[in-house]
């Protein structure tokens, strides 16, 4: 990229950003996008008509700045959420990416550093990038599962000022144990290190799984967060959120940007919210088709990981780019997450997850 | 704030933000509100119908991710501005400060610097902060004006890479000359210095005062930046926008958060273009207002600065916080922007402009 070809080599950009080629999938159009962990039900009719009615109620005042502490949906989330969580635990932002980014700005930034366990969610080094932080890169098993003993081990070597978990990991979809989180939580006591347990896909997870909200009383530097990007069918909302202690919450007031979650945002997830029970019922579908994929491709020869989100990645054999070549040629579109030998397929409905192994089967018939 | 008694103490908070207090206006319950310069106009019924209608629209593909690079906005927001602009200059962030924040995050950060007059808007050494960026403060003259001569040598002197340039100012009200743009911009020329003139205020221009997009053509390092959170009276809405050199708008793309732009923002935003004319006419009743407050502070003895925006600061005596309270008590919200013997005030409608005046006068009368 950093070639004279390169049509912002003459901007005066910052010298780490230089020859870098933008974050995203490719936004392709195609029969079947299983490449962005969407939940690809569409939103149920009594949803968007309670999301028009509240941005419409909304819509008189839009001329005035939004709640700039957005307490209702504050309320609302905690009151999701359980686990005798209020108003004053939660925080919220356009997407856990912004999220993310404000907890670093806070508890990050020059001269502190972030530690994740790779392969994990591929924002983590962007954002400790955009926000001045060092990155670390931790290690896991072959099989890309991390033990208390190894994550706290690698904390004490690092004594980094803030550890991303991603649980269930993205990309590879399954679930830390909590005996993991309170591992690395006790390794960073001495150095007063903020732990933020990712928990994007958490409703996905397998009966039996618990969060690590349970962890949350007591813990004064434990985050977890959540989005209605996934469960809840809303990537379009921008809705990202945590429960942490309320000091916590409070301290992001430091670092976001004024009035930065806009009267309409706080309308359509608080429509969302009122009707989670409806939004939630495609979780079930998408869980079953899932453990579908999971079961299908092993029989199929190929090696599922296990899997607590809305997602499945498995190892396709030799040459990863050629099979997301073939599907995409049958029109279904999967993700290429860059580790060798393996992909990641959302889980769809019944429908677009026949489509995607219709395709697995057929791609291996030919090659 | 940073003593004992601060909740926040025992965080783990970075060294700069240790002892501060958030940023932002009292969000008070009065009569009249008049403090943050927003658009006290209603939003139109046949604005808020296409709202609620484009955003109902949408919401049955909130699950699917937002289109990343907005096109058809880029494109309204083009038309809009005119000026020969097409989509591919554009581009748009959740407010204006998120717009000045990712070009700090592109042209600033450690090791870098941002210069603007103070006083000005007080977001901007906010910002510098968030970014790691220095923030330098140049200076203008007595009376708040800044003349060419006096600005390109103060970026002579310290050379930032980046220069804020608001106009018309907040809090002071009054628009730049675009000899001072060209000034500064050249000043800039020989260390590839990126000049950002902030128009958030510009639909409120008096007659005759040019914007700075005519002088976009054969400047690829100078970026206008404006909201729909003023003249369009959608604050709550937060859409902030710039135009500039395609290849600056295109630079962004490397520090946005992915999907930084909502399905809802974008719906939301379309509706309020598609009905610009609507909700511009209440843009000549404000000016009106203004320009009232304007000649009848003067009227009343105080000291108003030319006012090319919605807002009017000016001179108040010797205890400006007095005068503040004083208005307060009458039920009229003003600003206190922290410069000695100085308010800023909203022009809002008519009557509430009236019941600011009859508060002014009131206040005289008792002190």
């Amino acid at each position: 990229m950093n070639s004279p070809a390169d049509p912002l080599a003459a901007l005066p950009l910052r010298d780490d950003l230089r020859g870098m080629s933008p974050y995203g999938a490719p936004q392709l159009q195609v029969r079947v996008a299983l490449n962005t962990n969407e939940n690809t039900h569409p939103v149920p009719q009594d949803v968007v008509e309670a999301i028009a009615r509240r941005v419409g109620e909304a819509a008189g005042a839009l001329n005035r700045y939004p709640d700039r502490d957005f307490t209702d949906l504050r309320e609302a989330l905690a009151g999701y959420l359980g686990h005798g969580l209020t108003a004053e635990n939660l925080w919220a932002a356009n997407g856990s990416n912004e999220i993310l980014q404000q907890l670093l700005q806070a508890f990050g930034g020059p001269g502190r550093s972030v530690l994740s366990f790779a392969p994990t969610y591929s924002m983590y080094p962007l954002l400790a990038l955009g926000t001045g932080t060092k990155y670390i890169a931790g290690v896991r098993a072959e099989d890309f599962s991390l033990t208390a003993e190894s994550a706290a081990r690698q904390v004490r070597e690092h004594a980094p000022d803030v550890v991303f978990l991603c649980s269930p990991n993205n990309p590879t979809g399954t679930a830390l144990g909590l005996d993991v989180v309170e591992a690395v939580y006790a390794a960073g006591e001495f150095h007063d290190m903020v732990v933020v347990v990712d928990e994007a896909y958490a409703e996905f997870a397998r009966a039996g799984t618990p969060s690590a909200l349970t962890l949350l009383p007591g813990r004064a530097r434990l985050v977890v967060t959540r989005t209605m990007s996934k469960a809840f069918a809303l990537a379009g909302a921008r809705l990202g959120y945590f429960a942490a202690d309320p000091r916590l919450a409070d301290a992001m007031r430091l670092v976001r940007l004024p009035y930065h979650l806009s009267t309409v945002t706080q309308a359509t997830a608080l429509a969302a919210l009122e009707h989670h029970a409806s939004l939630l019922a495609t979780v079930a579908d998408v869980k079953r088709q899932r453990d579908r994929i999971v079961s299908e491709l092993s029989r199929l020869g190929l090696d599922p990981a296990p899997s607590d989100s809305n997602f499945v990645f498995f190892a396709c054999g030799s040459d990863a780019h050629a099979m997301w070549q073939g599907l995409l040629d049958e029109g279904v579109l999967v993700r290429d997450v860059g580790i060798p030998g393996h992909l990641r397929v959302t889980a769809g409905t019944e429908e677009e997850t026949t489509a995607f192994l219709d395709a697995v089967s057929c791609y291996l018939g030919r090659s």
